[in-house]
């Protein structure tokens, strides 16, 4: 069976849920996942999609529903966590060579507990080294493959592989030719990888 | 137990799915749902919160996430439904009468069945005289009564109520406190009812 695809940008905030729940989900459905980092951001501002920037009542309820969602998922939050990033296109840079280098998981893992557990912003220091160490990465080696111009042309390819499959949001899960998108949509990701097109 | 209150505007097109569930989700929880019709459109203008309307990309995916929610929970449906609807408010007011006599619950769904399943727009001839005809109403009184001065304020008083507990999208969902959006968060909000505060 494939991996399902699950793209985020470290920067998505309900991406967090399904981060943390990730091993679980396998261990108990056998499928697994392949995390493709790309920029949201690039994508929602073509589109002029704003969901909470602009929208205070809107991301209030946000801050509550992941509260809530993640205590019935047993998942550790101190929220809200500080958002946006401003490091959100280095934090996806080292996510992109991470996949490069295989170690995009352990990142992604580690970058978010920061965050959303410690109030340590991704893409920032400390958080940026701090994980890097943590994940047995040299941060300085890395920080400077993030700003290459290579792992720059790589992190548009795959915004632009994001978009071509007609992907708006993050997390978004690609099951064959079907995307789903949402952490509230793990779910129907997996029973369609298992059972195949129900309509 | 209070019944959970469920904020809808004739127009959203995830309350479909969650209204066709109702009945099965109360007598499977034994929890009760109070429906609270109000203009969802009022307040997403006030916040410039364009979902759809703008955005094609999106508005695929829905029209295809609802498609494959509703297969998996056994829904029939004819999708994508004529939208957004021209007859919206008056849709809405039909349901704020229908809520003072009693019979509010039997006409969203006889009007979605006929939206969603048959393709003929509610809030517009012929859905509204078939629907309110079907329910065992007389359509030239009802839309008579839709049209009053007293029917219009008390449509911008439920806006009001809804605006008031932070709502801003339909279908919502209030459990004492708690705002619960979405027809994904459906289950959320009965196991709130049901056990409390979690968090």
């Amino acid at each position: 069976m494939k991996p399902i695809e699950f793209w985020l940008s470290v920067g998505s905030t309900y991406s967090y849920l399904s981060l943390m729940r990730l091993a679980r989900v396998e261990a108990g459905t056998g499928v697994r996942f392949e995390l493709r980092p790309f920029s949201v951001r690039a994508i929602m501002v073509e589109m002029d999609n704003i969901p909470f920037a602009t929208k205070p009542v809107k991301a209030r309820y946000m801050w509550r529903d992941i509260q809530r969602r993640a205590a019935g998922f047993g998942i550790p939050a101190s929220l809200p966590a500080p958002y946006p990033l401003e490091g959100f296109d280095l934090a996806n840079r080292v996510a992109i060579v991470g996949r490069q280098e295989g170690w995009c998981r352990d990142y992604l893992l580690a970058t978010y507990r920061r965050w959303f557990q410690h109030g340590a912003p991704a893409g920032s220091e400390p958080n940026l080294s701090d994980t890097l160490r943590e994940i047995g990465q040299d941060p300085e080696r890395v920080i400077a493959q993030s700003d290459a111009p290579e792992t720059e042309a790589a992190y548009a390819a795959a915004t632009g592989e994001a978009r071509a499959k007609g992907i708006f949001g993050a997390p978004s899960f690609i099951v064959g030719d079907e995307l789903f998108w949402g952490d509230d949509r793990m779910e129907d990701a997996v029973r369609w990888s298992l059972a195949g097109p129900s309509v």
